[in-house]
């Protein structure tokens, strides 16, 4: 392993659902990592014919070939063949219940190489939540998946933007559900969770954590619900004890005012789905990187979805896809760079 | 009443809190519109000593005067002194309870003055809640007075920015709060009020209308909550059947995504505070204009506070108020022209 570390980061890639953009956005993404300095060996998990056929009706990306431990990687991209679909499961825009499984397997088989340590991250293109529950999957999504197979007790969403990172207390749930569910020890374990992760995953000495409220104005002293006072309040007086520097509850309509186009924090942490996701999505568009929060490894994956009405077409757009890649590939180095320190 | 019909349009504009940034920025803000083609007469309701006061701080702003009902509009600009206040209530940044009762007569003249015709709108400065509550006024803000002086038996706050317009089915309540509030009649009477508001105040024919979803996704099917499913999409259903070009409920979070940087509606309806004011602060810093839907009258107010740390400066920007005034201008422009027509 001592040979391997010395190395660029190896990044494992599962190909999402294959009738849906992912081959597409890994193949044109992978070409735009390559130019980079000190770029990333990346591994497709997938299906070889799959990446193949998107590779001919693209230009200028790498060549997929078959993977062998013995031989080592090579020019073009990697893939770890993870079955092999027929033809009918291979047509961009027709996804199918057996895509819908490969495309668990492949993510299944990612996961245990980030656990094993075979590969440094894993990034997961798109999948179809209906794709996985129709093949008999029933997770609500990627994030609840590897978290079970890399045994997290707890494990948060986050998103990163160009400007925004942000942290989910919680995610999907009726918001009239959202009260009962925010604890003091809730909130402080997302505090915590992101804290860890912008120390270790994005290298900030002392970060910043903005904390919002939960009602309007952020509750204004009681006035409009107490979520503020018997649970946001005392986990920020609890992190702070141990060193962290989080703060609020902040108004949330407020909170994401930018003075001279930046933010006062590092990151900020979200009481609910909507509350982070709009102000994200509204000054991100498709640029946000989701990150699991809480693994044992680093996971990362483009913020959309399997856009089976374009696949095919060769116009999915594969930006998301890089920044879900390079965000892995710093967390890879700031990660490995404490560890040398 | 036919003569004055045909003169620019008279709006008046309560001088809010003597001790808030209200007289300074009535004052930059009559100066900066006293140089548009066409623009409207402005009145005053407020305290002459402070306006005169406020003047000589300033350079280039009106002369205050006070107004009689013989002499007619002249050069500089109008007050109505509503009371007198003492020197120790005329000290910018140091609030007193005679200062917070004067605040609450000024919008109580300008909203029996609206009511009855002799003003064609109200603009309001900043008051502080706090001190309407110290003088035994126990009303949350402007919005609750004007409605009870204008016997509205519905009304929505509505906010407008440059880009991005909406109204709010519920306001000051706790989040866990708004799932019972939420009702089909609720989400329609909003549809409806703001679809008024944009025919007459806007002078749009078939305005578009998004209407959010409360839950994350838009509750997927019932999947998230039932609030979309009980009340939003029966609200915007009978919407369409009055021939209102309603659409929804959106998901949240992409709801506010633009493309070209456009919004592909006219005005939104959201659910909550937050879910409406987060995207528009954030997009919208402090450029949006508060608008009061349901009145028989038009008023408008900046959308930020009294700021007495700065109070006295020269400092306070006075952007949003010249928004305000703009708004409830073109607004009582498009009513005539409707008229008229």
């Amino acid at each position: 392993m001592a040979v391997r570390r010395q190395t660029p980061a190896l990044i494992a890639i599962s190909m999402g659902d294959p009738a849906g953009i992912g081959p597409e956005i890994v193949l044109k993404a992978a070409a735009t990592v390559a130019r980079r300095r000190g770029a990333p060996s990346l591994v497709v998990i997938g299906d070889l014919n799959v990446m193949r056929e998107t590779a001919r009706r693209l230009r200028g990306v790498p060549a997929p070939y078959a993977w062998s431990s013995d031989a080592g990687l090579r020019r073009g991209i990697a893939v770890i063949p993870t079955g092999e679909l027929p033809g009918r499961s291979r047509r961009p825009g027709h996804p199918t219940p057996a895509g819908g499984d490969a495309s668990f397997q492949y993510v299944v088989r990612g996961a245990h190489m980030a656990m094993s340590g075979d590969v440094d991250a894993l990034v997961t293109a798109p999948i179809s939540k209906e794709g996985w529950y129709r093949a008999g999957h029933e997770y609500p999504g990627h994030s609840e998946l590897v978290a079970e197979i890399g045994r997290a007790r707890e494990w948060r969403m986050m998103f990163a933007g160009d400007q925004l990172k942000l942290a989910l207390v919680t995610v999907h749930m009726g918001l009239r559900q959202v009260s009962s569910t925010l604890t003091r020890t809730r909130v402080l374990n997302t505090i915590r969770l992101i804290h860890s992760h912008l120390r270790e995953g994005a290298g900030r000495v002392r970060p910043r954590i903005a904390v919002l409220g939960f009602n309007p104005h952020a509750g204004e002293n009681g006035l409009f619900g107490d979520e503020e006072i018997r649970a946001i309040e005392p986990a920020i007086r609890a992190a702070r004890r141990t060193g962290i520097d989080a703060f609020g509850p902040l108004p949330p309509d407020t909170a994401f005012i930018r003075s001279n186009g930046r933010f006062n924090f590092d990151a900020a942490v979200a009481m609910y789905h909507d509350q982070g996701l709009i102000p994200l999505k509204t000054l991100e568009f498709d640029r946000a990187v989701n990150v699991t929060l809480g693994l044992p490894f680093i996971r990362t994956s483009p913020d959309h979805g399997t856009a089976f009405d374009i696949a095919g077409t060769g116009r999915a757009n594969p930006s998301s896809m890089v920044a879900a890649i390079e965000y892995a590939w710093r967390a890879v180095d700031s990660r490995r760079g404490r560890r040398a320190a």
